[in-house]
């Protein structure tokens, strides 16, 4: 099986792909690293790859956007969920010393995450966007500036033989992030009545007024439990929105076919993109 | 009066600042460039300036959610909003050719608006976040690096001396931002009964099922025309969420007062930005 993720070696996408295929009856997995999001969705497409992982959600910097927004434009199936902890490190070339870093490389959202502690202790250096952590620890290393950092794994820093400036730089320790599995739409899928699942869904509306009251009324009927609700533009159609939502519940349920036969009438682009087992850290 | 808005010389924000206040009877206004949105925030509350003109979202990008966080941290009134069409371009050092182009600077949102036409038209080129625009133009001038470019207003490559390379780099020209005025509570507002009026909240609830339908029922009932809602996580609170929401509609009116007495029931922190005139382009 191949499973592709944003990034290079050392990605945390890629070390919480591992966690998440480690039970796995198949112990035959390739690991393909994607410079960006969008290239995991075509490579599926594509039949490149099997699965792939991406981050959807971090509990302090909120949803990955970009991500939602690509699983309204891809038809692919999100097939499971995983929770992985972050833990920031600030690294830099062997012998760099914290005063001398100017500029610190790495994903925005990482950024994102370690925006105080930056501001606390390396008031003087700019934050620069880079597409991916492990790659900015990459990319520190090859560069023969002594004033660049990279915020990204410990894991990494061992690969890109880099040292350690400050561990733990994220602002917040209860940082976690959210990953989906996605994959081309598996027919006939099996659910497991012993577990929880989710379900992720996409759907738009014309209007606001009413409209999202009139989805959420469907669901809360039926006591139906969401877990998260997010809403981004729709480009073409100038302060339109669309919404994702989960929540808890599969398919087979009989109240979530009913919930979602009324929401289709409601918005006719309803897309389903699937259920999952439930992540039990 | 004294304007704060993010960035320096040229900014989006401060141009669109000149448009806001261009009709108003006071003609004394002082403009004062700030290196993050924080900085205007804590400015007002420090009554080092008057107002605040922050973006808070862009037809194209979605939510500038720094400030929805913001928002919700400081006690700051809403007093105004307003449109502004945003056109980006390239910007290089006068005889940069554009192959040469290697890293291109800018704040985050301007690169992901630019997103699909860097792909195409400077492929190898690395996009890295710079804390605002019209900044990234002023760095560019006065880096010795013949190779970076930047992405700004026009006004921005007249002030710092720089050449156009790519006009209107934006991948949609439907490319809006709305911006809002912020400023202290102010007491005895007067309400000016020909306008339609916009009122912005926000509120969280602990848990989700039911609770955002009980929220938005108070709206949909009494026919209130929501404009906009956003969810952001709670950081102090893993996976709990708090509510960003714009409707039709001002504090004067009596089904607006009913709505908000019925969902500071269900949410006792939900906190009333302010009403202000709906901007008609």
């Amino acid at each position: 099986m191949r499973i592709g993720f944003q990034g290079v070696l050392g990605a945390y996408s890629e070390l919480t792909g591992r966690r998440f295929f480690a039970n796995s009856e198949n112990k035959d997995f390739e690991y393909l690293g994607f410079q960006n999001f969008e290239d995991i969705f075509k490579a599926i497409k594509e039949d490149k790859i099997d699965r792939g992982i991406i981050p959807i959600e971090n509990s302090l910097a909120g949803s990955v956007y970009k991500n939602i927004d690509l699983l309204k434009a891809y038809d692919l199936e999100v097939s499971g969920e995983i929770y992985q902890r972050i833990e920031h490190n600030l690294l830099a070339k062997k012998g760099t010393k914290l005063e001398e870093v100017n500029k610190i490389y790495s994903h925005w959202q990482a950024l994102a995450q370690c925006e105080k502690n930056i501001k606390l202790k390396i008031p003087n250096a700019i934050p620069c966007e880079y597409f991916d952590t492990a790659g900015s620890a990459e990319f520190v290393s090859k560069c023969e500036n002594k004033d660049f950092g990279a915020i990204a794994s410990s894991l990494a820093s061992l690969i890109y033989d880099l040292e350690i400036l400050i561990p733990n730089l994220e602002d917040d320790k209860n940082n976690y992030t959210r990953f989906l599995i996605i994959n081309k739409f598996q027919k006939n899928k099996e659910i497991d009545n012993s577990k929880i699942y989710k379900t992720s869904i996409i759907f738009s509306g014309t209007s606001m007024p009413g409209f999202l009251y009139s989805v959420l009324k469907s669901f809360a009927e039926r006591n139906i439990n969401l877990t998260k609700i997010e809403s981004r533009p729709i480009p073409e159609e100038t302060w339109n929105y669309f919404f994702y939502v989960d929540f808890e519940g599969n398919l087979n349920d009989t109240k979530i076919k009913e919930a979602l036969d009324e929401i289709k009438e409601i918005s006719p682009d309803l897309k389903v993109l699937g259920s999952y087992p439930k992540f039990e850290g």
